[in-house]
């Protein structure tokens, strides 16, 4: 079982800079194509950008003679290990292969993942409480809210394998990345060069858009040509002499 | 056709004061494990919960040569029939196997429903004028809105028999509660019993929460084993007491 | 290539005063049911009701020799023409197939389409940088938000020629309205006198709604027989004798 | 309740020798637009064309306490008065909800509805036994076969109601005719009629079929144009003169 | 990883000769309301009933760094090694994620799987090559056939571990049953006594049926009353005593 | 418009020797990955490889006073014209938005087709009179079949533009590939190296299946090692010198 192990401080501070429409561009530049966990949206809905490594549950479906309220008071069920083991500034990723008729979280097992410190959670499932996780300063993505409890329909398996959410490949350690887009996946060894070329990206795409809001045309401005470079590399110089 | 007999006064109290997670949880623990309409979201933001017995309308694809505007002037016809009798303080739920093409009412027959005290409405199809609709003070659930009038999708069948909504069974007279998260369907004999069991459980789960945000974590406390019971139980005893 | 040949200003001004409730009722009593464009909301909240003729742009799915981020640089792609050659006042319709594991446009486009008037956007699409489109006063209406580029899904092939959109055809031309519900298609030669009734309807049925907040039932009122048309008809009188 | 009340023995018989592509073609000429039922295909492929009135039971979602092998004891269970009850010549139309993971009928049940010399079955659900019941010289159409019993999944409600199937109103005593490309539902009203004409129509398109595989083009001859009309009819009163 | 351990020869046999439409009741009637892999069908119609114990595979999505064709030279891959390790009489269970843009297996792959003695194939995803397979004398089960080949699609993780497969818990080890209906999970220590029953249950039901085919309601014989099963004993024992 | 040119006679007669699979896969390589189209399965089981190049139609969703019976005289109709432009040896391929609720063919127009030398029907809709197609030998690709006329749910736009179908895009001109398993879409230009590269891989993969069939594991043949390829290589030489 592979440990996240850490990710460099400027790494995280540019992901939180950027937004996942350009990481999504940089890891295409790269030969990823499918990175955005599909179907599922930020429903809390304040607090900011989420980046972290991924720890990973897997869901398969329940079983009605293995899966009832009872088995929690199990100190090894995989999804009360998860809450107590998924470390401080990760990403809690749940694969729920897109079943959303029951809530895979409720509103105490979030408020203890806030307790921990745990940076947010990301499932192709649903959650439950979710009138009170709304309220909750933890980001937390899910495909919707679902008042019925995962033992009705999920049985959680294992922590910190490879899985599927959202139609995406999860890894643990992988870095999640989360604006109110979405959520982006990018593979560990690439986190650190991606996160530097997309802060650039970001820099030149907000100076394109205060040339279009300034009436500029795209033609030669998006993509920019040879000109528009030497235009934007010599407002950049500018900016830095001052 | 069964004719809703009243809600007990204490009953419906106690069910405007639990949440539909912990609702779908005491109907699991008597076995049924499908109460909560699927694909269903609150389209009126505010106006708290919803709790009334189910008043049924039923709906089946329409047909040319029977629906269209001026079928509505038939006083007979099942959908304007359901505007004016449904009860006070009851729920008008729609079956509309789940098609979103067309709304099943609008926003004058809502303004109605609410003049009459009805207590809200539940669909698995649209309604249409959803932005005049948002603004009333009525419960309402649908899947999603549509500003087609009913008659181009919908052939309005009968009323007060037992119908399919988002996926689960509703028999005229059960109780329908209803928050932010999404509609509980509860058969009516159990009404009382699954009311006063999940307003216990609401309390225990609220003392439950503010022990994670003080810290504790979740393994002996959620659920709890037999020590943190006692706490709790001494923590009720010296409420009781003052 | 058919060229929007501009809006009167009086339709343009009933139109902005209907809802698209109110004028698919109008349309099928002309005999078209199918003019709600399916699977679609307004991601930007604000910013009042959108009116304009369709300058449409098709897509087909996407192939990997053909699109990628360089083909942007070609002044003749289509999607890039489209955002500087759709008339102001005009609505840019989107057919995306209804697939939206990609944004179709972006915050750049969608900002260089506000500065040139562009009335709107609509595709069965989804937008990518939705939550930098969310804040511009320009309707946009889309499947949803994806932060992948176009080009990793899509190839655009053509620009006003007829297309789908959300499974309901849109040709060059039509006039497309839409509110917080929705938007309707409604085919160019129809425009006027679909506007002109629909204005009416509205009226009426103000009235009735007063009505039915005043206590009124809706049986004679909703519709109106010739009792009520006779009332309201005496309060038209009466307001424009004022 | 409406009672099958019978239908002509000539009508019977036109519509043995017409196409569901026929009949569909002359309902659109009708004004009706949604006559096929969808989702449906024909499970027992042998055994000639499915021409009966529709007898109608329905189903809605199962509930624990309620549906259970036992409560087929029941001789008032209305899937059982089904089996019993549907007349024979007509055909059994089941409400499924388009719902495939449980079977609403198995092979038992069919050999009854054989013995009893019902016209077919037609349901929107799954049937169970589909190995057996392939066997059988009785048209059964359906969604797909599934192993689970009904009761899982399915709570049979009431017979002889209007129905939905496949997206398709039905109405008890409607006509359904089945062939190998599905199953389309003739209002009771119209059946004569449509049944002369579409006998009329397929005698045409035969004669039109031979044309073309003798080598002629469609234009003129598919629609007919006046000239080809002539030569048909010249053709058919050859024929009656012989 | 629990190693699956051997098939008693009489639960084998017994197996063999019931419908899964029949285990699922046992399975129903021991509380298991999800046992049967939906969307899946058998692609390879002769040959048979197939019976073995679960060995499992799991695909998550493809990631194009990790997948692609180069990287089945890796003896270790998970996909290949499945084909060479899936015990002779077991079933080669594939989660696939209920995605069929992809076949999971070839011919040249199911062909060394019959050599070996494997007993069948069941995923919820799709096969490629299906005419080459439909000739093979092994049963497969699969949502379908495409060409592409898997790793477009697919990214294999791990042998041996509990998988979701047609919406159903699949354990190691649990044994797969499958005839022309679809394919049943019986959990390991459930087999001996659902084969059991189950083959008892199919000697009544059979009974039963001949006993429709001579003419016979079904009210009081299925299911069958007091009086049904004293003649239906015996007949039993008659049949022994011969 | 890009008129179809002409394949190469080696490059058709390769391609009626190779499977999709195969060819996807060689497409693969090219860095194509989506290239086989989705949700359609071969109606008509008989006569062979389908070989051609693409000529397309596009269909939008009908609108109803464009789209009826009587338009069908109009001799410039694009699906009349369809049927009598189509080039013999050129596959049609119609792009009706994975519709299936009707059919854009029927048995006249396929059996025209049939007389005019076209060489297969592909369509991500649906066909009418599938009893009667099926009996015809032409390849014909669908995603099923429906009774109701194409004009009830499509208006043909235009012919020989690049479409979607199936989710693949198709340009005229594109050659299309079919066999049982389904259809794939060979971008024009690469034709015929990649029919000659496929059909190396399919003699390779015979040999290698041989080799199973012979009792030989996987590892190291499949793919094949530098040992099992200079194997491969020595019955090559062999086969030639005969």
């Amino acid at each position: 079982m592979s440990e996240p192990s850490g990710l460099a401080e400027e790494t995280r501070r540019l992901l939180e800079l950027t937004s996942t429409a350009t990481l999504t561009t940089q890891l295409f530049k790269r030969g990823l194509r499918n990175t955005f966990v599909q179907g599922v949206r930020r429903v809390t809905p304040g607090h900011g950008v989420m980046v972290g490594e991924a720890f990973t549950l897997r869901m398969i479906p329940a079983r009605e003679d293995l899966d009832h309220p009872d088995m929690f008071t199990d100190r090894s069920h995989p999804q009360r290990r998860a809450i107590e083991e998924c470390p401080p500034g990760a990403v809690l990723a749940i694969d729920c292969r897109k079943e959303t008729r029951a809530g895979c979280l409720g509103d105490i097992l979030c408020a203890r993942l806030l307790e921990r410190g745990v940076a947010g959670v990301v499932t192709d499932g649903a959650v439950r409480d979710l009138p009170q996780i709304e309220a909750l300063p933890l980001p937390v993505y899910a495909a919707g809210g679902a008042a019925p409890a995962s033992f009705g329909v999920h049985h959680a398996v294992d922590l910190n394998q490879p899985i599927a959410c959202g139609d995406v490949a999860e890894f643990p350690g992988d870095v999640l990345v989360g604006d109110r887009e979405g959520v982006v996946v990018i593979p560990r060894h690439l986190a650190d060069e991606v996160a530097r070329d997309a802060a650039e990206q970001e820099q030149l795409e907000s100076w394109i858009l205060n040339e279009v809001k300034a009436g500029k045309g795209i033609f030669g401005l998006y993509p920019p040509d040879a000109e528009t470079r030497a235009r934007y590399q010599a407002w950049r110089d500018g900016r830095r002499e001052r």
